[in-house]
C-alpha cells in the first residue's frame, strides 16, 4: 500500500493501520497487569488467560518469554506501573474473514492508578448501569477488544461512584465495567456464571481459588438481582485493585468490608495502590 | 508518553496508539464507500449516516468538505476504488469513560473488489451462519467498530458461498455479515427492522426509498425465518455491490433475479464491479 492510499488526520498515515484488525473490527484480546513493589502480579495467570482467550478466538499468542522480556524493558527502573498487552490478528486486505492466527502485539505502560486508601478500608459505591450486556455465548468470558458496551456504561456516572454494575437483559447481575462482582449469603460466596456475557477476570479466578483453599462454599450461577441485594456483603475484583468492598449500590448499603471480604482481602495480600507516586 | 512506554512488535511503537480508543475499545464508527466511473456513489447519504451514527455514540464527525477533499486526494487518477473512513474518539489516558466528542479520522483506499458478473445476473449463494447476533438495542443499526460477531461469522464458509446470513437468538433473519437482506411476498417487499441488532446500511435505505418511489409496499419488521424461506425472491444489498439476487440459502432456492429484484436493480443503476481492474 502506497503512502497516498491512506490519511490519518489528513497526514500520510502510519503504515500498517490498513491491516490492523484490532482497529477495524476489534479482532483481538488484551490484558491489564499490575507491576508493583518491583514485581509483576499474577504474571503466569495473566499469560494463561491470554492464551485461553487466544484459543477461543483462534489467535496464536506470542512466546511468553518474549512478552516478559518486553514487559520488563518497559518497567525498568519503575516501582509500579500498569502494563496493557494488546494482541490483534494480523491481516492482509479488507474483509471480515480471518485469514490466519498470527497476531501483532502492542505493549503499553501507563502510570499505576492512584486510589484513596478508603476504597479498600471503607469500601466503594457503585450504581446500577442502565446499559445491559447483550448475551453472546461465543464471546462470553473473553477479554476481547469489542468494548463499546463498557464505554456506554462508563458515561454519566453520579458523583462519588467508583463503578457501574451491569446486568443481563433478564436483570441478573453480571459484572462491573472493569470489575467482577461477588457477594455472600450466610457464609456462601456467590458470583455470576459468565457463559453468556461478561469477562472472566484473573482476579475473579484467584478469589475462587482462595475460597476453595479457605473452605468457603461457592455458588457460581445465574443469580437474580434479589440475591445480590439481600446479601450480607459485596465486593468487586480486578487485577489492579485486588478486592474492593462494596458499601453501596444505588440505595442499598452493606457493611464494608464484610467479614468474608475482610478474610479474603487479608489472604490475598494485594498491594493497595495509593497515590501520589 | 515517552518512547520507552510502548512497544509494537518489539519496536518503539507508533505515537498515539496508547490513546486510540478505536483500537482499545472499538469506540468509533466507519463507512465503506464506492468510487467508480470517476465518481463517488451515495456520498451525501454516506456522510449523513456517518453523522447519524456519530450522534448515537456522541462523536463529532469532521467537516464533510474536509472529508471530501481528503477522499478526492486519495482517488486522484483512479477509475475506481473503495474508500474506508474510520473515526474513533480521541482520548487521553486509560479507561473506558469517554471524555469528549472529538475524533481521529483515518481514510484508507483499497482496490475495488472484483466479483464475477454472474453475481448480479444469476445471483449468489448464502448459508445460515451458526453465529447469532446478540440483541443490543443501544448499538443496533450503528456501523461501529465492534465487529467480532461478523468476524466469527466469516469463518469456515462452505465452497461457493458469497455471504453468511445472520439471525437473532430467536432465529429471525437480521442481515448478512456485510449486507442487508430483502425478500418479497406477492409483490410486498420485506426486510428486518434493525432496532435490536444489525447495521442499517446506506444501500438498504436507498432500496427502501426506491420501493417507495416505485409504489412497492414495504414491510419492515420482525419477520420469522419462515417468511424468508417461503418468499418469492430474495436479494442482498450493500454500497459496494448495490443489489445481489440471492439464488440459494442452504437448501432453499429462488429465481434470481426475481421480478421485483430485477426491477429494483434496473432503477438503481449501480455499477457492476467486475474484474480485473
Amino acid at each position: 500500500m502506497s503512502e497516498r492510499s491512506g490519511l490519518l488526520n489528513g497526514a500520510p498515515y502510519v503504515a500498517g493501520l490498513e491491516n490492523a484488525r484490532g482497529l477495524h473490527y476489534g479482532d483481538g484480546i488484551f490484558r491489564t497487569m499490575l507491576f508493583a513493589g518491583h514485581q509483576w502480579h499474577d504474571w503466569d495467570r495473566q499469560i494463561d488467560k491470554l492464551a485461553q482467550d487466544g484459543r477461543l478466538l483462534s489467535l496464536d499468542i506470542p512466546d511468553p518469554g518474549l512478552l516478559r522480556e518486553e514487559a520488563n524493558s518497559l518497567v525498568e527502573g519503575l516501582e509500579q506501573s500498569v502494563l496493557k498487552i494488546l494482541l490483534w490478528r494480523r491481516a492482509s486486505g479488507r474483509g471480515y474473514a480471518p485469514v490466519g492466527r498470527e497476531v501483532d502485539r502492542l505493549l503499553l505502560c501507563y502510570p499505576a492508578p492512584s486510589y484513596p486508601g478508603e476504597c479498600w478500608s471503607q469500601g466503594v459505591v457503585a450504581f446500577s448501569s442502565p446499559v445491559s450486556l447483550a448475551p453472546q455465548p461465543r464471546l462470553a468470558g473473553i477479554k476481547h477488544l469489542n468494548r463499546l458496551e463498557q464505554v456506554l456504561a462508563s458515561r454519566d456516572w453520579p458523583d462519588g461512584v467508583q463503578e457501574a454494575l451491569m446486568f443481563s437483559p433478564e436483570a441478573e447481575p453480571v459484572c462491573g465495567t472493569r470489575t467482577n462482582v461477588f457477594w455472600a449469603h450466610a457464609g456462601c460466596l456467590m458470583t455470576p456464571r459468565l457463559d453468556r456475557c461478561g469477562v472472566t477476570g484473573v482476579m475473579r479466578q484467584r478469589v475462587l481459588d482462595l475460597a476453595s483453599m479457605l473452605g468457603i462454599p461457592v455458588d457460581v450461577g445465574r443469580h437474580p438481582t434479589t440475591s445480590l441485594l439481600q446479601s450480607d456483603e459485596v465486593f468487586l475484583t480486578n487485577s489492579l485493585i485486588g478486592i474492593w468492598p462494596l458499601k453501596a449500590l444505588d440505595s442499598h448499603r452493606w457493611p464494608a468490608p464484610g467479614k468474608l471480604t475482610h478474610s479474603l482481602m487479608r489472604t490475598l495480600a494485594h498491594p493497595q495502590l495509593s497515590g501520589p507516586h
